[in-house]
């Protein structure tokens, strides 16, 4: 709001000009009266605070940013829930930007929020981030970060995820244990935090087992086609697996997709387990053992901790790496 | 950029300030090679443009808001993904925002959003605006605005929505063509342009079928248990419906997930269609038709509409009030 509106709001209140600027900051030095008060008189004729010079004075959005891969998957469709849940709490506003798993769309954002549009942000790295001098160069600007999911070791910033080589390694044993041997690992990008762990998981688990000779990861990608085309070939070779671990949601449906379409049994002849937060997952067919991640905690504890540095808070020791269990969830896809 | 720091650039480049100014800001007055030259140099140098002083001159955050009632929805995240794709060739930035079908947080967002930190934006509304206060004020800011799927219909802005009238008149017919005499729809709120429209559809297929006495209407809401618990009470009424209409995604999923508790055979008991976008529809048990919205179509028509606003093209008619149809997958939920 300009000078002339403020002092026409303060002079009609009776209260110094001071009074009412800081009371429409919501400062904590104003009591909750007056800044009603003050509210409901600036909405009433019609002030508008201009955000931009706001900004510049109190370097404040009020707004946070929400930076994900991709929207169309169940598992950032909750942690974004969880964080609205938190930010709605501190009366902020969430901002969601997509990289669509591209590290130039990622660079951009970057270097767009690091002039200060916000006052911190979390992010899920995408499929492609190569070189991390993006986030180095965020890092300078002095806004807060937070990792979750997929994070980058070597940033010295908080991150939150699950326990990924746990989980993958507690999946692979039930395969193992429902009596698979041939077990494939469909995996995204290796350059992700998270495929590196799930696949250790996994080796763990094969290599506990006797089973690593067997062992057979498939790289596959951000195009549905293409990962279909490639599971069809796998289940086309002369040593079909018997059973696959789905790194990702999108991965574990792609491959109910291809044995419909082929005809092949699941679990009769292929047993399917999958990291998935489709609650639909249970009405396949035939239902599909999932590995829930707890995503609705992740966005509320990345959320929580964005705040306490935004706030100028110290961080617990475990703050600064919080690793939130998955569950293992058995239904009839590995059975049988 | 302050301008001791485009002096520099201006003095170490041989050019005018104001050139440098303008390359900077991409005006389509310079060269491509010139501005490629002042950015690199820009870059090396590492100064940084301030979005907000710079906000303030230009007028011009690139940047458009899409504000949706929630994200887990296959709908709603098709949308912006082909939101995404316009707005990525415009070199524009999408901001998401999620009402969670709340009017005050609805409210708020427009607020914020009308005092310029966008270009444009385009929502579909929440299931409980009331008043219209909001949009209409909204609108006096002179921001561009596009309503899509859910549309106010009093407001003077253009309408990007689907056959809703048609796609349901048509899937009540294919339920009765099937066989099914008593029809339940199940409906999100009433105060929903869709759920209005999809109601009438409804209606109007059993009407031309002497079926109205047996409509039956079950408002639902956001919750997924109240909706259960709804669907439940229905299943065991003494005349159960032969066939369930779900009008949005989750309804249908949830109106599965009773059927599954409760044993009830689908399609042997009961039919089910639903509006859904869910691409593992075609997984499920049995595998579920659909009326399919064409979403990214939706998202990509709305942002292009949206952009010839922002650029003061002239609408055709036709882009007033947009009308994508629907399409109707049939599947083994309605067959038998």
């Amino acid at each position: 709001m300009d000078s002339i509106n403020l002092k026409k709001l303060a002079k009609e209140l009776n209260l110094a000009v001071s009074t009412v600027s800081r009371a429409l900051r919501d400062s904590h030095e104003i009591s909750q009266e007056t800044k009603n008060r003050v509210k409901a008189l600036a909405q009433k004729l019609g002030f508008q605070p201009n955000p931009h010079a706001s900004s510049l004075r109190q370097n404040k959005s009020r707004t946070i940013a929400v930076v994900i891969p991709e929207i169309e998957n169940n598992f950032f469709s909750q942690v974004i829930n969880g964080a609205e849940e938190i930010a709605q709490q501190k009366g902020y506003h969430v901002l969601i930007y997509l990289t669509h798993e591209d590290q130039e769309r990622e660079k951009s954002i970057l270097a767009l929020l690091r002039s200060g549009r916000v006052d911190g942000l979390m992010i899920s790295v995408s499929g492609t981030t190569a070189e991390h001098e993006d986030f180095i160069a965020y890092r300078k600007s002095g806004i807060p970060l937070v990792f979750f999911d997929r994070i980058i070791d070597g940033i010295d910033v908080p991150k939150i995820s699950t326990d990924d080589f746990d989980a993958a390694f507690r999946a692979t044993e039930l395969l193992i244990k429902r009596g698979a041997k041939h077990i494939a690992l469909l995996s995204l990008s290796p350059q992700l935090s998270i495929s590196n762990k799930r696949r250790e998981g996994y080796e763990k688990a094969l290599q506990n087992n006797g089973l690593m000779k067997q062992a057979m990861v498939i790289e596959c990608g951000q195009d549905d086609e293409v990962n279909r085309k490639l599971i069809r070939q796998l289940m086309h070779r002369k040593n079909r697996p018997d059973a696959v671990f789905a790194a990702v949601e999108k991965l574990a449906i792609n491959t109910y997709q291809v044995c419909q379409e082929e005809n092949i049994d699941i679990p009769g002849d292929i047993k399917v387990i999958g990291f998935s937060n489709l609650s639909a997952a249970s009405l396949f067919k035939p239902s599909m053992s999932t590995i829930v991640q707890p995503a609705y905690e992740i966005g509320r504890e990345a959320t929580r901790i964005l705040f306490k540095i935004i706030e100028n808070k110290i961080l617990l020791p475990a703050e600064k790496k919080l690793i939130l269990p998955s569950t293992i969830l058995e239904r009839e896809s590995t059975v049988g």
